[in-house]
C-alpha cells in the first residue's frame, strides 16, 4: 500500500460545490477524496481512472446521493438556561408580552436561568440543542453570548460554547454578545454598564481567547448606535472583528455602522434600507438573514432581498437559535424558511448556510467543495439541492463528515 | 415471577394524559403501567405501592421525562411516486404554476410518477417519509390514495399503505381518495371518471379490505359537492365513514355536506363560512386542520379558529404530507405551525394530534393516556408539553412505544 493513496474516496456521488457557474456548482456522477481531513481531489466520475478501488484506503459507493458542504449556523444564541417554552403557552393562551416581562419572563428569565446555571449544567442543557443542528447537518456554529452579562456568567457560557464544540468534533465560533440586554442591576445605570462591557467584560474575556468577534444588539429596545460604536473601538483596539444585530425592528443605521467597521456581518435587517445597503455593499458585510425569528414573531416586512441582490450582498440564513424568539433547532429549516417566507431561490438559500455563511465567520478554508478545502461535508439522503429546502423537516441526512470523519 | 405482574412499569414521568379537567391532563411524579399492549394503570407516584420494582417485569425510571399518547397523523397524502422539489424551484426562480402545469408539472406529474412505479418502487420512495413521521412520535398515521386515479395504481398505493404500517409497527388507517384530480385521460369526460370511481374503483377497492374511509377534494379546482355527494352515496351504501377536502380555497359548503353523512372530518377550512361551523358541531364532524399547505402556499386567511372554539367543534391538526402544497415530515412542527400561524393554545394543537385526530379517524382505543388504552406513546426529551409546540424542529424524542413495544 502505497502512502500516497487518498484515505477516502467518494463514488457515484451528486456533488453540489457552490464553486465554478453551473447552478449549484453541481458536478452530477461526480466523485470526491478526501485525505489529512481536506478535499484532495473532485471531479466528474470519468475522470477517475479506471481502477478507483486502487486510489484510496476506503472506498464508497454513494448511488447518486447528494453531498454539500457542511452546513455552517453562522447566528445563534444556543447556550442558554431553561428555556421559555411556559412564556409561549402563556402568550398564545392571551397573556401579553408586558405582563410577561413584569412577571420576571423575556429575556430577563433566560439571564436569570443562565446565571443560575452551574458550567455543567449549563454545558448539559446546551450541548443537545448543538446536537440537534449537527444531526441536521451543521459542522460549524456560531454562538454567542448574552445571557450572563456579568464577568462570570459571559466567561461560562463562552467556555460552555467552546466545549460543545470539543465535545461534537465540530467547528464553534464564539461571539461575545455584552451588549445584548440591561442587566437587572444596571437598570438605571445604562452608561456604567456599557463602560462595563467596553473596559471590563470584553478586553478580560478577549485575553482567555474566549472571543472570536463581538457583536452587539443595537435596537430601540437594545442599544443606541453610540453605544455599538463604542464597543465596536474597544474590538478594534483588540482586533477583534465585529457584526451586529441591525434593524431588525427599525432602521437606526446600524448596517452602514457596522459597515464602518468593516464588520463581517449585519444580522435581521427587515428595516434595513438602501443606504445600509451601499454601505454593506462598499465593506464587504455580509447579510445574515434569520427567517426564524420572523417566523415566530409573525413579522410582515420582509428584508429587502431585491435590493440586497442589486447590489451583490451576499446572503447568508442562520437560525438565531434562541429562547425567546427563535427557538429554532434544524438550520436546513431555516434555510426552506428563506424560500417560503422570503422567496429566496434554493440555490440562494444553500449558498446562505455554506459560502455566505463561511464568508459571515470571516473563514474560507470551508466555503466550497475545492481541492484543500477543509472536508467537512454532508452526505444526503436526496439526490437534489433544492430537496433540503423542499422538505419541511424529516431526517434527510445520511452522513455528516468533519475533516474527513464521521460525527454523526 | 407471578403472571399478574405488569409487563413494563415508567416512573417518575410526567404524564400528558389528555383526559381530566386539569391543562394537558398533566399529572406530575407520575407512574405508568403497560401490560399486554395496553395501559394497566396510570396514577401519581406516591398512589404506588412502596416496592414498585416488584410490580413488573421491566422497570425504569423516566426522572421527569413527558409522556403523551402516540401522536395521530390523521391527513396525509405520503404514498407517492418522484417528488415535486424541482418545481419549488422553478417557482421560486420566477416560473409561474400555469407554465409549470403546461410543462406537465403539478399533480399531474405525481400522477404520472405514481403510476410509473412499480409497488416495490413506491414502497421504498414513501417507507422514509413514514419513518420520519414515527421517528418525531406517530404512531397512528391515514394515508390516502389519490395519486393514482385507475384501479392499478390506486390499488397499488393503498396496499402499500398497509404494508408501511405492517413494516413499521405503527396503525395505518387508509382512505381512498379517488376523487383527488381528474386524471389526464379522462379530461374532457369529467362525469365518465366519477362514474368509474363511485361504481368501479370504490367498490372493487373496498371488497378487498383496502378502504377505511372515503375522501374527496370538494373545490373548483376540484370536485364539485354533486360529485362529491355521488361518492358519498357509494361509501354510505358500502357502510364506509367519509371525510373531506372541504373550504380550503373557497366555500362551497363541503363541510356541511360531509357533515350531511355523519363524516369523520372536514379537512381544511380557511373559508369555512359559520352554517359549515353549525352543521359539523351538531354532526360531531371533528376540523382538522392544515398549517402546513396554510404555510407552503403562503395563504393569508385563517381557519375560523374562535368560531369552532366557540361552537365546540374539535380540532386536529395533521401534516396533509403531499409533494405539492405540504412536503412537512413532522407532526410536531405542524402543531407547533398551529400554534404560531393559527394561534392555537399548545394544548388545544397537542389535543389536535391526539385525542381530536383519534377522533377524526373514528379511533376510541388510543386517544387518552388511561386504562384500557392502547399502549402507544411517546417518552420526550422534554419535561413540559408546550416544549412540544416551542421547539421548531430538533429531536425531541426520547422513545416510541406502539402497543407497549419500543419500535423507534
Ligand atoms: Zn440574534
Ligand atoms: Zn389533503
Amino acid at each position: 500500500m502505497s502512502e500516497s493513496r487518498w484515505d477516502r474516496l467518494l463514488l457515484n456521488a451528486t456533488l453540489a460545490t457552490f464553486g465554478g457557474d453551473a447552478p449549484y456548482g453541481l458536478i452530477e456522477h461526480g466523485a470526491i477524496a478526501l485525505h489529512h481531513g481536506r478535499i484532495a481531489w473532485l471531479g466528474r466520475m470519468d475522470a477517475l481512472p479506471d481502477a478507483p478501488a486502487a486510489l484510496a484506503v476506503a472506498v464508497e459507493s454513494l448511488d447518486g446521493a447528494l453531498v454539500t458542504p457542511g452546513l455552517i449556523d453562522c447566528h445563534t444564541h444556543l447556550v442558554f438556561g431553561g428555556d421559555r417554552a411556559h412564556e409561549f403557552d402563556m402568550r398564545l393562551n392571551g397573556t401579553s408580552y408586558e405582563e410577561i416581562a413584569r412577571a420576571g419572563g423575556g429575556i430577563v428569565a433566560s439571564v436569570n436561568a443562565t446565571r443560575a446555571a452551574s458550567e455543567e449544567q449549563l454545558f448539559a442543557q446546551s450541548l443537545p440543542r448543538a446536537q440537534a443542528l449537527r444531526a441536521d447537518g451543521v459542522t460549524t456554529l456560531e454562538i454567542k453570548s448574552g445571557y450572563g452579562l456579568d464577568l462570570d456568567s459571559e466567561r461560562r457560557m463562552l467556555r460552555v460554547a467552546r466545549r460543545i464544540g470539543r465535545e461534537l468534533g465540530i467547528s464553534v465560533r464564539t461571539s461575545f454578545l455584552g451588549l445584548h440586554a440591561l442587566p437587572p442591576e444596571y437598570r438605571d445605570r445604562r452608561d456604567a454598564y456599557v463602560s462595563l462591557v467596553c473596559d471590563s467584560l470584553l478586553p478580560a474575556l478577549a485575553a482567555e481567547g474566549l472571543v472570536d468577534a463581538v457583536d452587539a444588539f443595537c435596537e430601540g429596545i437594545g442599544f443606541s448606535r453610540e453605544e455599538t460604536r463604542r464597543v465596536f473601538e474597544r474590538a478594534k483596539l483588540l482586533g477583534l472583528p465585529v457584526k451586529l444585530h441591525a434593524e431588525q425592528l427599525s432602521d437606526l443605521g446600524g448596517a452602514a455602522l457596522v459597515a464602518e467597521y468593516g464588520g463581517l456581518s449585519a444580522d435581521h435587517l427587515e428595516h434595513l434600507g438602501e443606504d445600509g445597503i451601499r454601505a454593506m455593499a462598499a465593506a464587504g458585510t455580509v447579510a445574515v438573514l434569520l427567517p426564524g425569528a420572523f417566523y415566530a414573531l409573525r413579522e410582515t416586512k420582509h428584508p429587502p432581498i431585491d435590493l440586497l441582490r442589486q447590489h451583490g450582498v451576499p446572503m447568508a440564513i442562520a437560525t438565531d437559535c434562541n429562547p425567546g424568539t427563535s427557538p429554532l433547532l434544524s438550520l436546513r429549516l431555516a434555510a426552506g424558511m428563506a424560500c417560503t417566507l422570503f422567496r429566496l431561490t434554493p440555490q440562494e438559500a444553500l449558498r446562505g448556510v455554506t459560502v455566505n455563511a463561511a464568508r459571515a465567520l470571516g473563514l474560507h478554508d470551508r466555503d466550497t467543495l475545492a481541492p484543500g478545502q477543509r472536508a467537512d461535508l454532508v452526505i444526503w439522503n436526496v439526490k437534489q439541492p433544492a430537496a433540503l429546502c423542499y422538505w419541511i423537516g424529516g431526517a434527510l441526512v445520511r452522513a455528516v463528515l468533519v475533516g474527513g470523519e464521521s460525527v454523526a
